[in-house]
């Protein structure tokens, strides 16, 4: 296995690759009266963050030796949808925060109307993104990838996952169902990213199945920490307000469980995960190293 | 030239054959946490309306004799777009709108969450619509249609029209700004639309250009007539609120011209989308139509 170092720099390079795509998607535009927007998605896209989506899609990549910088833009379109999703949901509409990634949320530095709409524009421009012809690779598999992430974006995971954590919001529920939103809320989109890399490699269906199992038990593990850090840190350390989910009458794995029986369920799940990847050789080695990286993480 | 009833009824066939496939996309979903997602959006989306962005997807098919049939659900997708607009741009932070196709605004009718998530959700799910494998269809073909209406929705047009329309609000405007500002928030539309008909259909670049030509001119003169008619017409009529513009302070071709002279100028900017058409035969009839449809129509 590789050393925690090792890890963090894959990271650390994941995103600079990043947000070296992401800038040159979003280059400033010459109308002054598109200024604005340019300036909110840039604002948002490029407020750091750990790139976690755009790394997943590398990490897949790497288990099936497929080189990575035909698909830069691809793996940038998945963290315009990250960040949209976060814009939206940071509407006063919705959870009404202030802070993101340490600074004011894009309707706070903005106005809601601008970050309605950069949200809106993100996510449809990462679909243009995601459809430009990729050197060496099928215009079928592109179709099937580009597919996939929209159903796992959209009313096949994410945004039905938001829109159940909102009906049900302060209600008590049980943890099957929980773990029916986690999966959904935030497995759907690490699942996007893993599923469509392997798709543009040409997967079988076999590991395919075998990888959104995987994204799913780690987008479990990932939220549950999200819960507990939501109880436990500070606005300092997490670069957004803690306290959230009570101000949201939200009930959580932490709030179900208590802390330290969640961190035991995020464990569990991350292993797992783990499992699933059995029948990936060495290669899938970074893709191991994730569901632990996010049980063990303080922000 | 074609009767003004057959035209009639081939809109009515069109938006019967949209909303057939609407249906069919949006089913109701088992799970009760979902259901609300799934009602505002098929709320919005089946409300009635003139389903014109699908007609001018259908006509552009008829220019090219190509069967509808395969692309019913491709066609329907670009209503989820418009439709997903319209959600947005009513919600509180942007026009503020109570009213639209007669009944109340997704927001009004649901939540402010619920009207973004139910935007958010169309908008999303179109794209895993259009991304669906179509018989006969090369994928290379399909992905070029997708990528063009993902570009001409979002920042190659109409996000971007209707950021600019936002950020120039109340600000008096030259005619010519008008024109672009009116080419990206109405005509993009429209020229996905029919540009991606024709991507389907194996058009040259010389069609698509023409098309793309026509279908921003058409554009032009479809939002001159909105103009005029949120000034001259009323709520019964309309199935919205009249009188938007000047709420929002916003500067348009009839406040700029007056009514009179605004209606020429969507005359003759619908004479010139018709030129464009020149180099067609007698199966782009039907797009010929269009143009002086928008003109004339009272709604």
């Amino acid at each position: 296995m590789m050393e925690r170092r090792d890890f963090s720099e894959y990271l650390a390079q994941a995103a600079r690759e990043t947000e070296q795509a992401l800038d040159a998607i979003l280059p400033e535009p010459e109308a002054a009266a598109e200024r604005q927007l340019y300036q909110a998605m840039r604002y948002s896209v490029l407020a750091g963050g750990k790139r976690l989506r755009p790394a997943l899609f590398f990490a897949t990549l790497d288990a099936f030796s497929a080189p990575r910088a035909p698909f830069f833009h691809f793996a940038a379109a998945l963290e315009m949808i990250h960040t949209y999703s976060l814009i939206h949901d940071d509407l006063p509409a919705m959870d009404d925060d202030d802070l993101r990634r340490g600074q004011p949320t894009c309707h706070k530095a903005f106005d809601e109307a601008t970050a309605i709409l950069a949200g809106d524009a993100l996510l449809t421009h990462a679909f243009a993104v995601m459809a430009r012809p990729i050197l060496q690779v099928p215009a079928e598999r592109q179709l099937k990838a580009l597919g996939t992430v929209s159903w796992l974006a959209g009313v096949g995971g994410m945004v039905v996952g938001q829109a159940a954590e909102l009906a049900l919001s302060g209600q008590p529920l049980a943890r099957a169902m929980l773990d029916c939103i986690y999966a959904k809320k935030t497995g759907a989109l690490f699942s996007a990213a893993v599923s469509s890399a392997a798709i543009l490699c040409g997967a079988s269906d076999v590991q395919l199945h075998a990888l959104g199992c995987y994204a799913e038990k780690m987008g479990l593990a990932f939220q549950v920490i999200d819960d507990v850090l939501d109880m436990e840190s500070t606005a300092d350390v997490l670069g957004k307000p803690v306290g959230s989910d009570e101000k949201n009458s939200r009930y959580t794995y932490a709030s179900l469980l208590g802390c330290d029986a969640a961190r035991h369920a995020a464990q569990t799940a991350a292993e797992e995960a783990v499992g699933y990847l059995v029948d990936f050789d060495r290669r899938a080695d970074m893709l191991r190293q994730f569901p632990d990286f996010f049980v063990n993480r303080i922000s």
